[in-house]
């Protein structure tokens, strides 16, 4: 209870103009994912510009990577029954995801393990490594995106 | 000259079909701030939809401010007077960046601490005073996008 009264009040804080606030609905649970695949999609776009040789950040990789495994353990929460309202205008994410839970759920492991690794392998700081290993994350991105997402 | 190599070796790995990797060009400078700025939009973005009660991933927002406070640190070096290619159309950093370093630097530092706070104030999970951390940090934000931006 007093979680949600304090949630309540920081919605008041920030300016929520007198209206209801609708937690979990299908629009803000997906609103939220996309901001979350966002945020791994910043992450994965700037590695790759320094192990492609566009850039010179070679320092900043290991910051992107422990971002990128911060992000990968919060993906087993964001695909909830709820958020799936098979409407391709509003999320690509296809109803196989709930249909097939076992194989989403592996698809979504074989992520979380990729990053994990691609964390340890940018702590290490051997650009090669770290390319191969992004090239790894980047399969298992696909694991997720090619059977479960709506192709656009 | 080691780096040089790996980093060209991991080009060639990735996929550079042989033509001239061009390093920290302008665009690709762009490029780079825009990844880093998609991600923290991102973290910011999810972390907002808690905080106005939008979805109840309370868990999730440490992960989010731990990955802001890992960006913060690289924006220093996001802005290279080299990415300062007075094209509106390609990059919305204004041409003052670089001719008020000090109050650009000024307003980075005050980013910096913020995020930094966010992430302290995450790690004790009082959603009321993250709430009004991440208030402070959208502050900060428009410390430098309303001077430094274009206005879009």
């Amino acid at each position: 209870m007093k979680q949600v009264i304090s949630v309540l009040a920081v919605g008041l804080l920030l300016g929520a103009t007198g209206q209801t606030l609708a937690a979990d609905t299908p629009e803000s649970l997906v609103k939220y994912r996309q901001a979350v695949m966002k945020a791994i999609g910043g992450h994965t776009g700037a590695i790759a510009s320094v192990v492609k040789g566009e850039t010179s950040y070679g320092p900043h990789v290991v910051h992107h990577a422990r971002s990128i495994k911060e992000m990968s353990g919060l993906v087993t929460d964001i695909f909830p029954p709820e958020s799936n309202y098979d409407n391709y205008n509003k999320t690509a994410a296809l109803p196989e995801i709930w249909k097939e839970p076992a194989k989403f759920k592996q698809a979504v492991e074989a992520f979380q393990a990729a990053a994990v690794k691609l964390a340890e392998v940018a702590e290490g700081g051997d650009m090669q490594a770290i390319g191969g290993q992004l090239g790894e994350l980047g399969k298992s991105c696909g694991g997720c995106h090619k059977p479960f997402r709506y192709e656009e």
